[in-house]
């Protein structure tokens, strides 16, 4: 046997690099003994020396004759025989799938004189010729490059499609459009067929579609030189596909398509309606049966559901390919844990078969995915689900209707914490400007609420209530429809499926958190997200941000004068006034929470998103010089001052974080006062609690211990032994020098919690919102960076550093809590990354939570059984 | 002998640490032979074991008794005694000098009775009388604690300072004044001394003192016991200080003063004018001939000019301190190299005495020291080196009044680039916002300007011309003088020193080159910069930053356009009118630096640095709009709208460096376009030319080979190998991520520089301007940072992950060539960490270049020889 091709009857499905999948299934298939028409497969190896030697192809010639002997052999015909002839099939088949990137080329063997042949075989003259004009047309396409509309062309315009008339004008055809003719002799066809797929790796359409979806170029694509067998001899042949079982519900039943007399083609065209697979049950019994029995073995012996083809030719029933089949988030976890309770597959890998990406879908309001809609515009998707409501273009407004119960979407240029009683209204945000961290987007996705923001074609004219999206014109109170998952902007209302976890995922779930070592916690900054979170199963808050705390109707103005204030007096008061607020925050939380961790992070303001904007000022100014209204003219001018004196030049890397409660203390020890107090009160009801309060930003482990210093101060006049109050200090790990300080850090710290957001923006020097507007889109599309860092942890810069992190601050203190609260807290490859590398816990957004909780499993399931 | 007493004849210089300075002078003089008087030092250690243990003193006492008995013995005096008593002084000593810190007390042993005893034995009963009221009144401040002025309130009353009454009249106000009264019996005295100069290690000002210069807490001081001699016990008698080298000049002679019948302190308090040493040749000629005598031996003994008091009791000179001489930057250069000559130094240990900042200081304009002047107010020392000027308030005047040649300093609010002309034609800056890398800043350091920035107590009226500092009103045309070394903004005129290399400074310069292992290059953007950075000694060019080419009058709107223009012709239109003025301005560097290695970085601008401010913008829309002026009104309209959309809220890390290279290929390729045709030119003139090309702000490797690909087919196209020009492609290591993927960065890179500025604000998250202005400040008053890491690398975090890239890079590619382009480049602490990291050279400002070489010395030699 020479190398570079393989009979069915060798090869199995291990082979798929080798043979490509379609190759490796009907060898594997072989194997069991089923009824796969016999045939080769020209290897991957092949196609990869041909593309690289010329004159390969005389080389392989050989080995396909040999094996064609042996085909022939096989079912008792000749190749090119004037007498039932053997007819083949060459299909291209890669050990990746790529659906409809490659070719095909049916009825190979046909020539002038063995369609008599098959014409007398069958009795069927009609039906040869056919097969015959099918072949001429394919070549000339599929070999030839001659474009399809010249035979289509022609084939509307002939009533009768096959007769030796219309061969004719094929072969003309070909004759006129290449610089060749029609092959009569069958072996230059086959050849001709194979060189083609050969070629097709290279083809344009491959190279993009392996580009768009991380295929490497190297792996070459098999060939699969197959025995003919027709449905469409007669009324006991036909045709079909099935599932093993329905691919959108997952339930565990036969699913699938037939038409009798009729070849695959006729299927995939639509030119006649295929039948319900049940209904072969009453026409072909026989064959359905076995069928049935041939589904179930293969789906027992790939444990997995299949996607059968099968041809029933007079009488016989063939399987022309299996393989995966496709289906449903809803599907995809029924199936899996159905298969568990069937003992096909173990929980662990049932976990590891169910994409993260599956159930997160299942977590958010859906478009129905059956309907269809005019798409107005496309902005970035910024917080998931879709919603559907009247356009409004202020806060006030979406309040206004959200009274009266009517469902509004808030569209604007941008949000800024004045507007968040609008958001908190509104069904979903839609924004002009900004980008994936911009104050709407982080809102929205704390509140789960669906958002696309950044939608720069958007025109919006506030005055006249109206936006312009293209030709559209969305005026107050017209209908439009969110999608915040892929960004879209939809005309009108659309059909939503509402969110809903099955007994299936709760099973599925419920498994995984018995598999998975890193706990799961979430970011909440609110009761209600706290009570959400304990809903979907997180074991604590990883995150509390006090600042969102800060942006509450009343408490807004308090904080500004906290900003801006020139006088300890001034400070103290809005400090005084504060308090209350936050401490009935805390307390809810605390309570809802019961005893599980709380992770409270002291103040981390963007200082700018506390004030108001120069640019309206200075406006409002212009306006009351205009209007001689002094009054207004001096206030504002004196804002204006106050607002430039705190104007910065980078307000990521300014005065923020730690630094501001260095600068400050006593805001710090507001918060920590209010904490000690929510926690007091909780603990009286009895409930016990569990506090971790956090400092956030610290570069150095004496900005630490300087405020350590201070909060221990208040606690231990407000917390005695007696209190039933657990309280630690850690600090979030977000800037590289924390990470290469860490084990000083450590000596001071009770936990850490990688902020790996801050941390993403600092070692690529990347501000997210700049880099998402302006280039990041540009590096990921030229492949400079594979991935978009603020999604998925860059594992080589950011994962070096908390690795140096890890390692080091263990080494000072073995016992450090150390868990993330980024985003990427909830992405299925960053939990994989905390894993390894020893994290205890993650924390994500309540609605991510599940999804945390399954990444999680397949995370230790992995480390512990990398053969999965 | 116990533990911690030691006498003077028993110890050396080495056991500084034990004895403090003083006590190990006095012991190492005594052990020379030196007439100094005799004594014993209590250790530091019993100053440290007092500290912590109470009732530490009675185990001491036995200790200091058997020493003050062989004291007596030595003297063949009695302490304490009614004939002719021994007199002691106790003085404290630490190991580092802390001048004016700590306590002394004399004349300890004199009481009621012993007063007598020494009046007869000096036959001076006025002598006796005075030094016991000094007794009383020394030990009733220093030990007691009785504020001074009401003993000197005492004193001024009193014309006659030696009698029993003032005695009597002290010793009454010790008893209103503390819960004691003057202990009459001596060791009482003696330990009561100790005790206070125990005690004074601890008391507040010392630990002020010690914070203010990094001064551990834990050393703890010596006390010094030793037994009076006196200068003022008539005409045979004097005391005097000198220097054994002049310490203005460095001129080898003996300077210093002399004063006849008179103590140490009266020299000090300067109640006679004392005379120039030289005097005593004719009054005391043998005693100063032994002076001399001594001096000459105390500097080769010490091989360090040495600061000596002594005081002549009759007719017998004593020695009573030697020390470092303090020196100024001229003579401290100067002495070093003298030393070398004169075989009492080596060339290694000349180099290492020179104090790189004495060396600065040489290199600029200063202050003449001699004069006073006004302050008016204090900013930021943003460019070293004084000027003296015309205050004007706007460029245009600035310019306007240098071209009559009248010397001005430019006062604005902030400035920008459209100022850059202004900056050049003043001889200094005064701004009232920005930090230390604000505009003005980083372009006057780079013109070797002084600058003093962020004054933020100046108002400023434009329109007046005028501005308020405190009380003071600075008008167009008043002179004004700023000191950039120190932020000080002086009223009027003020004298200044012309900078110079004096013939000791070459000459130290020239050994530093021999012995420097590091390269020094100089940061330069134009001709003169590079011909100032090789007049200096720069062995070429280690960052050309071509933004600053573009900021030129004439090239500047075209950047602008080519930063807002919105087609690719715009944009090829501004780029191919800026290819010429790059290629004028490269050519002019490549022909100065004559064949030695250039970098040039491509464009990294601060895109906003090239934008007008919005606020400016909406303002002249106002404008316009008031006063219909239509055609106005749509330009500047369009403007903002084209700004606005280029705006970004953090552009330190948005559209930068590389990021917009990649964005815009056509912009770099300009840029190596003209590079290769200004190289070609000067080629062609015979001269060669070592070009290095540096991609900024790389985060990861791919950015570089996008790059890199499209470099080099602008080279490949204007290059051939028969060109004569060296042409390097390297990288900007200046992020995080950078370093900690230097290994693959490496893979595609000729040469890294470190880019120290923009790796400490990504690795800190600090924006420096808006941390200088805003919490940095107080971070180092608060120790919570030691040193500012903008000025000298931060080892542990910033160092830390340079070494990770040195080390990573060179496993990669050993030969790769590694420098520092960032202002830590002329930082000694900071060429010391490159030297050790295994850098080829560091690059700095051409004024810093000779410090950079005298660093650069000094770390070499350190490293090879560190017990220098």
């Amino acid at each position: 046997m020479g190398k570079y091709v393989q009979s069915f009857s060798q090869g199995n499905q291990e082979q798929r690099e080798l043979l490509g999948g379609k190759g490796a299934n009907l060898a594997e298939m072989t194997g069991l003994g089923l009824p796969v028409p016999p045939g080769f497969t020209i290897t991957t190896r092949a196609c990869l020396d041909y593309l690289q030697q010329d004159g390969f192809l005389k080389q392989l010639l050989p080995e396909i004759k040999t094996h064609l002997e042996q085909l022939e052999k096989n079912m008792g015909k000749k190749f090119g025989s004037s007498e039932d002839p053997l007819l083949i099939s060459v299909r291209s088949g890669a050990a990746v799938s790529m659906p409809g990137m490659m070719d095909t080329i049916l009825n190979i063997g046909l020539n002038d004189e063995s369609v008599q042949g098959l014409a007398r075989s069958t009795g069927d003259e009609e039906f040869a010729l056919d097969c015959y004009r099918r072949l001429i047309q394919m070549y000339g396409e599929v070999v030839l490059g001659v474009p399809a509309y010249h035979f289509n062309h022609r084939l509307e315009k002939n009533d009768n499609r096959a007769d030796w008339n219309l061969i004719s004008v094929f072969k003309e055809i070909i004759r006129g459009e290449s610089d060749s003719s029609f092959p009569q002799n069958p072996e230059k066809q086959l050849l001709g067929a194979v060189e083609a797929v050969f070629k097709s790796w290279d083809n344009r359409r491959a190279r993009v579609y392996r580009e768009a979806n991380n295929i490497p170029h190297d792996l070459g694509t098999a060939v699969n030189v197959q025995s003919m067998v027709f449905g469409n001899k007669g009324r006991d042949c036909g045709t079909g596909v099935l599932f093993t079982r329905n691919p959108s519900t997952g339930e565990p039943e036969i699913y699938g398509e037939f038409l009798p007399n009729a070849q695959g083609e006729d299927v995939v065209a639509g030119i006649r309606t295929p039948l319900d697979i049940s209904e072969m049950a009453s026409s072909f019994p026989r064959e359905y049966e076995e069928l049935k029995a041939i589904a179930d073995q293969l789906e027992k012996h790939y444990r997995e559901v299949q996607d059968v083809e099968f041809t029933i030719e007079q009488g016989r029933l063939f399987i022309l390919q299996t393989r995966r089949g496709e289906r449903t988030a809803d599907a995809a976890i029924k199936i899996a844990t159905d298969m568990v309770t069937e003992e096909l597959l173990t929980r662990d890998e049932c976990i590891l078969r169910v994409k993260p990406s599956e159930l997160e879908k299942k977590l958010h309001r859906q478009l129905d995915p059956g309907q269809k809609y005019e798409v107005l515009g496309q902005g970035l998707p910024a917080s998931p689900g879709a919603a559907t409501g009247r356009a409004v273009f202020t806060a006030d407004e979406a309040e206004a209707w959200g009274e009266r119960d009517i469902p509004v979407i808030l569209i604007t240029s941008e949000t800024t914490p004045d507007d968040i009683h609008g958001i908190l209204a509104a069904r979903g945000v839609l924004t002009a400007r900004g980008g994936m961290t911009s104050h709407a987007a982080v809102v929205a996705r704390g509140m789960g609420k669906p958002a696309v923001c950044g939608c720069e074609s958007i025109k919006l004219d506030r005055e006249e209530k109206r936006a312009q999206l293209g030709e559209h014109v969305i005026k107050a109170g017209d209908t439009i429809t969110i999608n915040g998952g892929t960004g879209e902007v939809i005309q009108g209302e659309a059909v939503l499926k509402e969110p809903e976890l099955s007994a299936a995922t709760l099973k599925l779930l419920t498994w995984a958190d018995e598999r998975r070592r890193l706990g799961v916690r979430a970011n909440a900054d609110n009761g209600e997200d706290a009570r959400k979170a304990l809903e979907l199963g997180a074991q604590g808050i990883g995150l509390c941000r006090t600042e969102h705390m800060f942006m509450g109707k009343e408490r807004f103005p308090l904080v500004r004068q906290l900003i801006l204030s020139e006088s300890p007096e001034e400070q103290s008061e809005a400090l005084e006034k504060l308090l209350p607020y936050q401490q009935e925050d805390f307390q809810e939380i605390l309570e809802v929470m019961d005893g599980r961790p709380v992770t409270v992070r002291l103040l981390d303001p963007p200082l700018h998103e506390f004030l108001p904007q120069l640019l309206d000022l200075q406006q409002e100014i212009f306006k009351a010089e205009k209007e001689g209204d002094q009054a207004t003219l001096i206030s504002k001018k004196e804002l204006f001052r106050k607002t430039k004196n705190m104007d910065e030049s980078n307000p990521m890397m300014g005065l923020r974080g730690c630094r501001l409660g260095i600068m400050l203390p006593a805001l710090y020890r507001m918060q920590v006062e209010a904490l000690a107090e929510a926690g007091l009160a909780v603990a009286q009801n009895g409930q016990s609690v569990d506090l971790e309060i956090m400092i956030p930003l610290v570069a150095d482990a004496r900005e630490l211990s300087f405020l350590k210093k201070e909060l221990e101060e208040v606690l231990e006049e407000k917390v005695t032994d007696q209190s039933r109050i657990s309280c630690k200090i850690g600090t979030m790990i977000e800037l590289p020098r924390a990470c290469l300080t860490a084990d000083e850090i450590a000596g001071e710290a009770d936990f850490f919690s990688f902020g790996t957001n801050d941390l993403t923006q600092t070692t690529f020097g990347f501000s997210r919102d700049d880099a998402e507007a302006r280039f990041l889109p540009a590096y990921l599309e030229d492949d400079i960076l594979p991935v978009n860092p603020f999604i998925t942890i860059d594992r080589k810069g950011v994962g070096r550093l908390i690795k140096i992190a890890v390692e080091d601050s263990r080494q000072i203190k073995p016992e450090l809590k150390l868990g993330i609260c980024g985003e990427h807290g909830g992405d299925p490859e960053s939990i994989h990354f905390c894993e390894i590398t020893g994290f205890d816990y993650v924390s994500c957004s309540p609605f991510r939570v599940p999804v945390a909780r399954l990444a999680a499993a397949q995370a230790s399931i992995r480390v512990k059984s990398p053969a999965l």
